[in-house]
């Protein structure tokens, strides 16, 4: 195989209770990446389509983060890539790291698959720390492992794959402003009352349980962010409104997807999701700023091959 | 049925990363009740063997507990209830806990059972509401429903059963020391950093992940309290050096049980959990306080009937 043709997924991070460590893989919205073997060391992204972002290898997210796994593991050879950016940079859904993931997962393919898709994940990383400073997990696991994904710790990392009920579908609206990560990270307290802490991993540990037991009750009543979602929700306009319409037509419940401006919501069934989408399309239009839905199942598989040869 | 002869475990609440939120409950050390129906109405409480603890019905935790259950399914007889307490007030495995869970649940066996497991939580917390001033679950919900429980909110209440891994063995030390559970509340922090609080819940929901999974070496490597553990364990005399003798000796993990001072460790197999003791005992004697020793498989049942009449 000298050339891979990826999707690569967007995903959602944070998922209200699970600030910093949950998230989940999107279906249909994504990259597409080629990936090729070149005769000339190092990698070399080609083009980038649908997005200006840097072709500099060491300030683009997936040149770095192939680049970390060349480093463990030197070959004689070299890649190059090519993007078509599907996600919008800063829209909140993972565009880095779908580029980052999507770079180490197809040359990791190409080279006969020397790593896991776990450990691939310590390379993808690499490529969130170029993108926002800090090497986080959080959109890069479900990206590489599919469904929803638990990041235990970033330092080693330990990243635990956990089930995902197959009726869950997701609703995500993308609000076209900028929203800083700079500045969602901004309006974070560095100090949080114990009480509230213990409320949110109350419901983190709550949902985890229910992904295992398909209860989707219990994941409509974990869904709650009470620690960062009151801070950052200022900044995203109409939130209260599009989350109250999101849960008044059915939906499990709703939040900030990543560090925003996007909003993702849960529902039960394809049918839910599609009327939750009406009903914050509805409640959003009246802002004036241009936006972008869509509506996807929760991907069980993560990144996936559209062709090889 | 008029009479019934209860056992009623001692528990483990908080469980390292999860204060407030999780326990589990205990076997072979606990209480036993008798519970019988009687012409007179309301509780009385005849006898308490083994503590000094107020026969009152308003004043003990059985009476209060039985007469928040009666309140909500009155009938037109009464209880008289002895107590064989084999669990030590004050000692951080679920005292007044057991006795709480060990009225309601035997009063609902009397009456026929009008009431699941589950619901009689709530009656039990009442019990726990005149022990510790707070109504809180993490000690009853274990000793009725068995095994692991994750109390995702107080508030409604919403409780979690969990599954058990078969081979997981406790090991509770139990010095007899005093430690006021206000002292041990004193110590705690109102306000704890984000970060902190961040790594406690990756911890917890890896916690319950690796409950689902029989992942033992995930439990062991979640056990970890950042944001309790550091004030409290000062309260408890050798405490590093138990914990350190417990983790050297082959258990998964080890911590504060409750508010302390019993320290709990939890081992893959019988065999290492009794090693664990060992280690536990021979670091704990220089100190020159007396204290107990319990080696426990994690109950998956909870309160059972040891004869009725």
């Amino acid at each position: 195989m000298n050339e891979i043709k990826l999707f690569c997924p967007a995903s959602v991070a944070n998922v209200s209770c699970g600030f910093d460590v949950l998230g989940f893989c999107l279906d249909r919205i994504g990259d597409e990446m080629v990936i090729r073997k070149t005769f000339k060391k190092g990698i070399q992204i080609l083009k980038i389509d649908g997005q200006n972002l840097p072709l500099e290898t060491m300030n683009n997210v997936a040149g770095v983060a192939g680049l970390a796994l060349l480093k463990a593991h030197p070959v004689g050879f070299g890649f190059e890539i090519e993007i078509n950016k599907g996600i919008k940079a800063g829209s909140g859904i993972g565009s880095s790291a779908a580029s980052a993931a999507g770079a180490v997962f197809g040359i990791n393919e190409l080279l006969g698959r020397p790593f896991t898709r776990k450990e691939l994940i310590q390379f993808a990383m690499k490529g969130e720390e170029l993108a926002s400073g800090v090497p986080h997990a959080d959109n890069v696991a479900p990206v590489l492992l599919g469904g929803f994904t638990l990041v235990r710790s970033s330092k080693e990392p330990d990243v635990i794959g956990l089930p995902t009920p197959t009726q869950l579908y997701a609703t995500v609206l993308h609000p076209k402003i900028e929203l800083k990560t700079s500045d969602a990270r901004a309006v974070l307290k560095k100090n949080i009352l114990l009480e509230k802490a213990i409320e949110q991993w109350g419901n983190l540990a709550a949902l985890v349980s229910a992904l295992y037991t398909n209860d989707y009750g219990l994941i409509g009543r974990s869904l709650v962010d009470v620690v960062v979602e009151p801070h950052r929700s200022a900044l995203i306009p109409g939130f209260h409104d599009l989350k109250e319409a999101a849960i008044q037509t059915g939906a499990l419940g709703s939040g900030i997807s990543g560090s925003g401006p996007s909003m993702f919501a849960l529902s039960k069934g394809k049918e839910t999701a599609v009327l939750v989408g009406e009903a914050m399309s509805k409640s959003f239009e009246s802002y004036s700023i241009e936006f972008e839905l869509h509506i996807s199942k929760i991907n069980p598989e993560g990144i996936h091959i559209i062709s090889s040869k």
